[in-house]
């Protein structure tokens, strides 16, 4: 497709009692993976589309991911001798959800994950590393990731594919309201433009047009201490997060106001793999995720013993470290930690701590070393036989995992991570109404604004799967709507 | 306080360019245990009070309830020389609620149980029995209950003082839209006057103004297959309910659209007391409640044996049926059994079964006689001993809770029974708004509509009491709003 003309019409349009400033076909909220994953397919198809983004800069949430993506019978997976299938990635997402997943959004991901991986590699033409990960709740090896062990090179190239495609991306755009028409459409949106995060009411508030659809892709509310304390008051301000300043609630409040369902919100994810060494999301989360769960032991300091398979789902080691009252930190061998590509900052940062002893570790550490030689021995000789009588983690028989000196320590925090509900959405990604609980005309939606897809616990590489997945049957259906 | 003036002022006002039909002080939309407490506490702070009520009768799930009051400080709990406290229930509370409770609102409970119970007994004249019950959950006995152990004791005395109070309660009439004014305040309510539940857009829609506040106390939505099955596809319509069929969703999605913030929506509380041989909440619920699981056991009817704690709180007792796929069945002995008054009428239905011994139990269900005459044999050295030493149930050395024959035995399948979520208030009764967090000015709520009190889990006995304290609170609050 060569460049189009720009997509922007500003003729003004009017629905029922509203004066709207600008109109487009389409009107895309945020610009991580869902919300760009929507405007390419709906530009693709032909409409005018704007992209708007409260922030100073695109991606949210998004960018700085760890480009994690969860695919069902990928190349990377056949080559392996994988034997994965759409229904055993969705009995995966369901047993961490607890069930409170709806099984036709859980199948839309599943049945769908291959499909998004490639166009993802393909048509945006994004790079992906040649080893397969074993994330926390899957019960096989599935996960792809950016050489970068970042979602940041995907924004990229979705944005140099939306400058293609001539797709206004209007940053410091914040929606406010929702406006439905007299038979319950959306019909458009009112926007603070020229807003300064996070001051409400700054910028001109100006109304504008959707003819076909709205899409929300507004992401979660990790950040928004006064709305995930009202849902949960143990996640006061106390509490880190790993998400981006812009993780707040406004666009999911907008859309509760203009009737959307909301589901599962307190269901508010704790990553079990952050560092209590550093603020965020940091260098630290990788390591742990990449190298220190799958290749290494979780202990608890206190006791120098494991406590939890360390390759279950987010929430339950969350609980395990929460309801237990541990003191968390993984301790995995040189040749796993190796390879991390940015294991040397985490050195530098002492986020990661490199011991050539047990003893060295126990003493600098200021934990009993007995308990810890005893777990490690138990561990290396469950891992040389390939398996883990105690928590049934799923290792492997190879050598790299074996823990032996140099030992690599990561001391751990859970932060808050990741806002599994929100508001519900139907395998068309439509938005469903509170009342009826049929789809709200004009409204589409994807990614962390959503709920539904995984109900209790999103498990590793689901997010941007699914935010890729339903972000582009979004903009598919806004483009038809 | 003698009779005042009929309250009904039909002065139709104007508020922004809402027109108005009516206009009272006070509307209250519900007449359950918390609006009829906000109507009375309003009428006698001088208010003009309306009620509304969609159904054809009143009292709505607070009429078909078991009458169940948790109390702090009782005389009873002191004659019985129970040593309680507002923070031992508020402990219990949060333990049950998995810490997803606000702090405030629990504290608000436990601390105005006791003026709330004997508001209830003296103010309104309601009988309570001379039995203290160990209810599910709480760590020592504090539960209170009306002779015919049934909440429309009190319905039917609070209904007595709002005909003295010459409050009028308008049936058939259901709240279809809040109605905020420029200012944010809600100014009054849409309704549909002459509604037949359930059809949408029956009756006449007119509005009404309240000039102090609106009062929401329209329960919970139980029996709103559609709603609750959006938030928990597992409760479609094969799951049964103890609910009346106005438990449904109407009025919590007018207030959300109206902007409050909703909270623990998905915790929808399961009955674990429930019996598989009867439809609804029927005659068993409380012979389980009542003697089965305080002097009883449950038992899997596929191997004979105990699961779980009988008194822990419902919703772990939910989950080890749920996970473990039991089958429950609850045995007791004949003293304990002859306990609960409607015995003959559980009899007569087959909802109880009563055996002379234990081999024609078991022959009867057909199940293994040989474990559940070991598991009986233990439970009652353990109950003669007073300690339960494997579930850790709070069993005392009294000979009622020996189980001997003749033997009675109840069926047990959960049902929906419980809404934990709602939108959130603060320890004022006032509604808080999803964007800012704050109160909603003129907006009130109070009981099962509201969330924040109980979080994952209410206990027994709360659901009456925090009806009571906070539809009071609610009732002053828009008195003098």
């Amino acid at each position: 497709m060569n460049r189009p003309a720009p997509s922007r019409i500003p003729r003004p349009g009017k629905e029922g009692n509203v004066m709207f400033d600008e109109e487009y076909e389409v009107v895309v909220v945020g610009s991580g993976f869902a919300g760009l994953a929507a405007a390419i397919e709906a530009r693709e198809a032909g409409r005018s589309v704007l992209i708007i983004e409260k922030m100073r800069v695109p991606g949210g949430n998004s960018a700085i991911s760890g480009g994690m993506f969860a695919v069902v019978g990928s190349p990377l997976q056949e080559s392996a001798g994988v034997q994965d299938s759409p229904a055993l990635l969705a009995a995966d997402m369901v047993r961490a959800g607890q069930g409170l997943n709806q099984p036709d959004l859980v199948r839309t991901v599943a049945e769908h994950s291959l499909e998004a991986f490639l166009w993802t590699r393909d048509h945006l033409g994004v790079a992906f590393d040649d080893a397969l990960i074993h994330g926390g709740g899957h019960s096989l090896p599935r996960t792809h990731i950016t050489p970068g062990c970042s979602g940041a090179a995907i924004i990229q190239a979705m944005l140099v594919r939306c400058r293609e495609l001539g797709i206004p991306l209007r940053m410091q755009c914040a929606l406010e309201d929702l406006v439905r028409d007299r038979d319950g459409r959306v019909a458009g949106l009112a926007v603070r433009d020229g807003y300064i995060f996070p001051q409400p009411g700054s910028g001109a508030r100006i109304r504008i047009r959707a003819t076909r659809g709205v899409v929300l892709a507004s992401g979660g509310f990790s950040q928004d201490v006064a709305f995930r304390s009202a849902l949960n008051p143990r996640l006061d301000a106390t509490i880190d997060t790993t998400n981006h300043p812009g993780a707040t609630a406004e666009a999911l409040v907008s859309a509760l106001r203009a009737g959307a369902l909301p589901v599962h919100l307190s269901w508010i994810q704790m990553g079990p793999w952050t560092s209590r060494d550093e603020e965020g999301w940091g260098v630290g989360s990788m390591f742990t995720v990449l190298v220190g769960f799958p290749h290494g032991i979780m202990v608890d300091a206190t006791t120098g013993r494991r406590f939890v398979n360390e390759l279950t789902d987010r929430l339950a080691r969350f609980r395990h470290i929460a309801m237990e009252g541990r003191d968390p930190m993984v301790i995995v061998g040189e040749e796993a930690a190796l390879r991390y590509p940015s294991l040397t900052q985490c050195l530098k940062r002492k986020v990661v701590w490199k011991y050539d002893t047990l003893e060295a570790l126990a003493l600098d550490q200021g934990i009993d070393a007995a308990p810890l030689a005893e777990t490690l021995a138990a561990y290396n000789e469950a891992a040389g036989r390939g398996v883990d009588p105690v928590f049934g983690k799923p290792v492997k028989a190879e050598s790299r995992y074996q823990i032996r000196p140099p030992y690599y320590l990561a001391r751990l925090k859970p932060k808050v991570h990741y806002c599994n509900g929100g508001i519900l959405i139907n395998p068309g990604a439509q938005v469903l109404d509170a009342g009826t609980q049929g789809p709200i005309p004009g409204l589409y939606a994807a990614g962390e604004v959503t709920g539904g897809v995984n109900g209790a616990c999103r498990i590793q590489g689901v997010a941007i799967c699914e935010c890729i997945v339903f972000g582009r049957i979004a903009g598919r259906g806004a483009a038809e709507g």
